[in-house]
């Protein structure tokens, strides 16, 4: 999203806030909220993309084997152009990318980069024909290998040397709102494009183009020459029409608060590698050809046994490990259907119902990440819940705080 | 999902028809609502698997290049496990999955099937370990092609000699709605597994397991063996973890209907391929990293320049083709973000704010399907919009209704 321009109070602000009695406030999920323009119809313009790299506005956040570099666990620590050059060569942006596809050789190494967009906040940022502007921000992939191994290696030490650190585990949740996204993004496109080098329609390379947003599979390869002309690569079906598997995955998932019918209990579960007494919602990945309502009955009955009837959809949360959306509901058992079963999938080591004051107290005191002890108030022996940055923290809230009833009050 | 059970009256319907007064009905859009109880974590059973496709209850949907058996344009043409023997042998699950895939041989071409689920209102069909009852559903693709051409074409032969066709186009819109998400599912799983028949990350072959839901990469290879043991493959990181690559692929994508901020117009955009007159609400794929809203605001400015602020989600479609989750929403423009520009990407041949009148009256007489013409009623030079089966003739639908204002009325 760009954001909105300054504008004049509203004039009709009727529909606006009787949207917000009648739906709630819209709840922005940790790891959404970037405050980049994506302007992803620029991502095939090299003319454009050449000028962002180089201008000095723009920022480069740098990923070793996908962690991110680091100033401290709650601020990114960006590179610049003068820095990343010894990877990534004065521009890689100077032929077009009809021009690179034509002479694409599958031996060359390329370091990852990916434009991620223009925060247009920064007023000294780039201005490009009149509309687009902002400063420019990209991410790169610096790990050590093949023919960057030792320019890599030099600028690691460099970074490390000032302090600079790759964080380490897959959790970043510590970042401020607006850095997490600017991560997210990145890290989902740069572990997209290392988990894809491979044409999935024929089992040749593909060559990353779009800024990092595309892999196409060329119809000739250099590499293979024995001279300068390319040699030509079989029929490819992502060649003869638009194809999904040419463009980044995403992986909808269903989460779900489900209240018992009377709305006074709330199922919670225990998965296999949580510590005791540390409970989440219940999830999975949607199936080909659900509706989101259907995926959140059949995965709630698979897992717990329990039959929903209503389900109304509360918020989406973008999961980059590896490429999540997670799309949370609220969810309701039909009368009669509040047995738990967990003999189905044998997904969760526990399934419960919890009444809606130890719900409430458990997000007072009971809060933490699964590897993490509970705040100081927590009382030994009481329910354990996932900490203000997950989106099941979300739903729960919005289920004790009366989504469900009356007035919306989110 | 499982049919809800037959039970009592509801002993507390308050919460229920609060619900249905403060966000609606739900709505189940075409290609949804699907009669069969998946039971997925059954699909690595084999002996379960092997049960389920000898059943005297069982029905075969088969499909020529993604296309479906029909007996009308309304009805879909199943099979029996009699007439598909030839293709797919007596049962392709006596052996387990482990050993399949130690005996693994990428020359050796079998025709995909896939385990849809059961239909539970069939009360002669399979029982299996008391809990799971119901007709059980495949999927089969008969396409003529390598060590099955002949079989395959005979058994086409024979079908067709019946009056049975296979269905060309790729819209099926006139099938009942349980049959047309039968069909959906089958259909999105069967293009998925076409379309990888390779590892994107290795570049070899891949093998379908778990009842068609998951392919993968074998680690040895029979064919390119010179004896009776198989050659090892290179290492594969879809090996040594769960990986999403091994599963099939939904793309989630946003479609919009935007209304001026103070409700009174709604924005629709004309594609380059729509006929004259014909448009619809804007979509576009949701990005890595975005929430629905995000993606929402950045599509609608992108395509048409409008800013939208307030959004909220109505209902959700899957559209197999190939593999799409359709996320309806409903959009406000801020004050002053009503502008259209199409200059960004140059997506739409036009975009345009209609009045609720002027949509309410083509609703009414003026929907269709884009290639065929509109209803006796429709006037020359009004507007034309899609029909009931896609969900954005919902989600205008909605806005006419009064899905905004007051009480939910949809
Ligand atoms: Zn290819
Ligand atoms: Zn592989």
């Amino acid at each position: 999203m760009t954001a909105p321009p300054a504008l004049p109070e509203p004039a009709h602000a009727e529909l606006d806030s009787m949207l917000s009695r009648k739906f709630g406030k819209e709840v922005a999920n940790y790891f959404s909220g970037s405050p980049l323009n994506r302007v992803s119809f620029l991502r095939t313009d090299h003319a454009f993309l050449s000028q962002a790299l180089k201008h000095p506005s723009t920022s480069f956040l740098l990923f070793n084997n996908l962690n991110p570099l680091v100033k401290s666990p709650t601020q990114l620590g960006y590179s610049l152009y003068k820095d990343v050059q010894s990877l990534i060569g004065e521009d890689p942006f100077t032929k077009s990318e009809e021009d690179l596809i034509k002479e694409y050789n599958s031996s060359t190494y390329i370091p990852q980069l990916i434009f991620l967009g223009l925060d247009d906040r920064n007023k000294e940022g780039l201005v490009y024909k009149d509309h687009y502007k902002g400063a420019p921000y990209f991410a790169l992939d610096v790990t050590p290998k093949e023919s960057v191994t030792t320019a890599a290696e030099s600028l690691i030490a460099s970074l490390e040397s000032k302090g600079l650190e790759f964080s380490k585990g897959r959790m970043h949740l510590s970042l401020p709102p607006e850095e997490a996204a600017i991560y997210a993004a990145a890290r989902h496109v740069l572990d997209w494009n290392s988990r894809n080098p491979f044409c999935a329609a024929c089992g040749h390379r593909t060559f990353s183009v779009n800024g990092g947003f595309k892999r196409t599979c060329p119809p000739a390869d250099l590499a293979s020459s024995l001279d300068t002309s390319s040699v030509p690569r079989p029929p490819c079906a992502t060649r003869t029409g638009v194809s999904n598997l040419s463009f980044p995955r995403t992986d909808p998932t269903v989460i779900m608060a489900v209240v018992s019918h009377d709305g006074s209990k709330i199922l919670l579960g225990r998965g296999k590698r949580f510590p005791p007494l540390w409970y989440s919602t219940l999830a999975g990945f949607l199936e080909p050809a659900e509706s989101v309502e259907e995926a959140v009955r059949r995965e709630v009955w698979e897992e717990s046994g329990v039959h929903v009837g209503r389900v109304v959809v509360h918020s989406t949360q973008p999961w980059p490990y590896p490429a999540n959306l997670m799309i949370g509901a609220i969810g309701q058992a039909i009368p009669g259907g509040e047995e738990i079963h967990l003999g189905h999938d044998a997904e969760l080591a526990d399934a419960k119902w919890y009444t809606a004051d130890e719900v409430r107290e458990a997000l007072r005191i009971g809060t933490s990440g699964i590897g993490e002890g509970p705040g100081p108030e927590y009382k030994e022996g009481g329910l354990r819940l996932p900490p203000g940055t997950a989106i099941a923290h979300q739903l729960l809230s919005a289920v004790v705080g009366g989504f469900l009833g009356g007035e919306a009050k989110i």
